[in-house]
């Protein structure tokens, strides 16, 4: 007799469909922006050294490139889309969703109903959000990677759902992936960290295959002495409310800036100041005051970052490149830009950032309002900022504008590198909800020039 | 700056070789014995089945079979050798540590020179015996499936070290195989336990392939925040003793019997009783006594098991079927046996099983000692047995013909199951230490005909 939860988990997973128009717009954005910072991903050395490693012809991934096996392909994908960490997130269930669960059911050549894909990808948003809940977000902050641990749930969800397996079958094969769930936060700003993603991807297929092909698991996963116990902490629910098995694509928030999340906000403010002031903050005699709640920013360790790796974890820097130039794209984050931009450098002299003990986050980067200020060499206060949501995030969504520019500055990376198309994108515009965040065939065409967004 | 215990780690394993003359040979015997279990395993379900999920033309396994690539070839090869759960046990780490070491080293037509196997091979034994003493043998008893959390870190160290990787690079590779080190115990009494030991020996090979490619990860992933945090126990120690990173192929122990390691002390002293009394146990009128440390055997929970499943885990099963048969084989673990030996049933019922509270185990089944006594239909004892060592440990290991003897049997079923020799045998008799303990060539000629040991 399996528990309530893994009960519902498993009913939720069978019915789930995509949703109505508006959640299967927004499973169509997510699968749009994922495959274009996989595209990208694919040009990083993280994605190069693991197609190395898994040379072969035995299928082909989302770049068109030959490797070992069909659980190589799907482990490739699945790393390129988080390699640069521009892929989005769900604040819920603490793992960024896209990059495993997409993998595991878009798989080149492999023809499925567009329907079919969209109630996969919607059952794995789910099981990421109810396992998520059941094992509480101590878990994150204990030192476990979601994206790993969870992330292989969601994958499975996924796989399990494209293959129409009943209640039965979707409760042994979570018990299947429950003995593959892994990854370990101590490899954050390192290759492995994207390799998670491979890790859980593969791993949700892997259970999946072996659940078809007849294998026997522990009936109830979550049970005593099971998952929960092992991995879940003191926050986590052994019977979440409704509202954990429900599909709530609304919730992911789509990055619009190639840098720590939790410099999203200030880029946005630096965005909204620059939008009404245009050029003054080329004027050395400016100065610009941002507070912050407190606690808000602590995973932004680089005042003065000396690496592209380092300035994607910087507030000053993120903060200065956007008041001068505005949008932020990958070549600001790169070694040579932070060697040789004088001009960000003198701006971040200029700025200073300032912790609210009033507004204590506890950690939360999305608790409170952060404020700017623009301050004359009178020391008097020209203008001024205020804004409570990040950019991209469910409470202040992403344009179509912005989806599009920023999947057309990840494609021209990928279309540079490899001198074509990235090649799974005529697949996926066979689903109707991902081809309304395309490009139109005018902007496709003129990709190859299109630098600016570099 | 890595840890003391992770420097102490890849040194160990970076300069180990394949120890003295003596270990060198336990080394082959733990080789031929898991071989021989392997082959017998590709005729289980679970085995067939993986092989299902994975078909394909990139690899062969050890049967000859082929599958989709090189790293399910791994994962195929380590589930055979566990599917009967008939390989080898290192009490030390808590893992049964062949199946996942022998798969990550010895591939299909991939010849490496016999002295590299085995070196590779007392890696991973270090590797097992280190790791477990980092963490706890708590970590078992809390629910981790040692076999597949530690195991991945055997199979990893064998494929580092055939791969001679230095000592930074043994530390990246362990930092990426933490990252998929998983196994949950309540998958016990399914098909997902075999799948462990698959899932562990390719995370393995995954690592130090992805380690070679050029990957990077945690300088020390048993530092703050890191492995032993997450999966260890207050009983792991942070800086264990010498004796850790020691090479102890001494301290595996072989099964002789093809059921739970706890029955084996009891088939020990029936086999004691029955050399010594003969066929006198099918006299009804005799009663057996068996007395045995309070709390050794609760892992038995079949007083009168209905399948052969749980016949492996019955007290009173196994000790009939050795009282009245001698060795017990696979063919007394089936469904049928269970169902049809009368005898069996009734001889059963004349054995009593007592718990002495005067000598607590503590769990410990290796701990104090068994008596057998012989009461006659007039209440007296007509003759006692008493054993401390479980037959094929350290403290009682098995002769040339006990391993033999088993070998032959194992491999008479891949034999009879797929009309040929079991094909990896041949390339495995390049390894002297590894031919010493298979049988000489008129032997294996006639093991078509050898019935009388399965």
């Amino acid at each position: 007799m399996p528990s309530v939860f893994t009960e519902r988990l498993c009913t939720a997973i069978r019915r789930c469909d995509g949703g109505d128009v508006a959640m299967r717009a927004l499973i169509g954005r997510a699968i749009a922006d994922t495959l274009g910072v996989a595209a990208a991903g694919f040009a990083e050395p993280v994605t190069r050294l693991t197609l190395e490693a898994y040379r072969g012809q035995g299928a082909v991934t989302w770049s068109g490139a030959v490797c070992e096996s069909e659980e190589a392909a799907v482990m490739i994908d699945a790393i390129a889309a988080h390699a640069l960490d521009f892929d989005d997130v769900y604040l819920e269930s603490a793992i960024h969703p896209s990059t495993v669960i997409l993998p595991a059911i878009l798989r080149s050549g492999r023809g499925h109903a567009p329907d079919e894909i969209i109630a996969a990808f919607s059952a794995g948003l789910i099981a990421a959000q109810a396992v998520a809940a059941r094992v509480g977000l101590g878990h994150y902050h204990k030192g476990w990677h979601g994206t790993g641990t969870i992330g292989a749930f969601a994958a499975a969800a996924a796989a399990g759902r494209l293959r129409r397996f009943d209640e039965k079958q979707l409760a042994t094969m979570f018990s299947i992936v429950a003995s593959q769930s892994a990854g370990l936060k101590v490899n954050f700003g390192t290759m492995t960290k994207p390799a998670h993603a491979g890790f859980a991807a593969s791993a949700g297929v892997r259970a999946a295959l072996l659940t078809r092909a007849g294998f026997t698991a522990a009936a109830d996963i979550f049970g005593p002495g099971g998952y929960a116990e092992l991995y879940g902490t003191p926050d986590g629910l052994e019977e979440p409310s409704d509202e954990a098995y429900r599909l709530r694509a609304d919730k992911v928030a789509l990055k619009l800036y190639p840098c720590c999340y939790g410099t999203h906000r200030l880029i946005g403010i630096a965005l909204d100041a620059r939008a009404k002031l245009g050029n003054a903050f080329c004027d050395e005699r400016l100065r610009v005051r941002i507070t912050v709640p407190k606690g808000s920013i602590d995973v932004l360790r680089y005042d003065r970052p000396r690496t592209g790796l380092e300035a994607k974890f910087s507030a000053p820097y993120s903060i200065a490149v956007s008041l001068l130039d505005g949008l932020p794209t990958l070549d600001h984050f790169t070694d040579a830009a932070v060697a040789s931009r004088g001009d960000v450098k003198a701006c971040m002299e200029r700025i200073d950032v300032i912790q609210n003990a009033a507004q204590d986050s506890g950690g939360d980067i999305e608790f409170g309002h952060v404020t700017l200020d623009v301050i004359g060499s009178d020391g008097a206060t020209r203008d001024s900022f205020t804004r409570h949501a990040i950019p991209g995030s469910p409470d202040d969504p992403p344009s179509r504008a912005d989806v599009i520019a920023k999947f057309q500055s990840v494609t021209a990376i990928f279309e540079r590198a490899f001198s074509k198309p990235f090649p799974i994108l005529q697949q996926a515009a066979d689903i109707a909800e991902v081809r309304a965040w395309l490009p139109d065939q005018d902007t496709r065409a003129s990709l190859q020039r299109a630098v600016a967004f570099r």
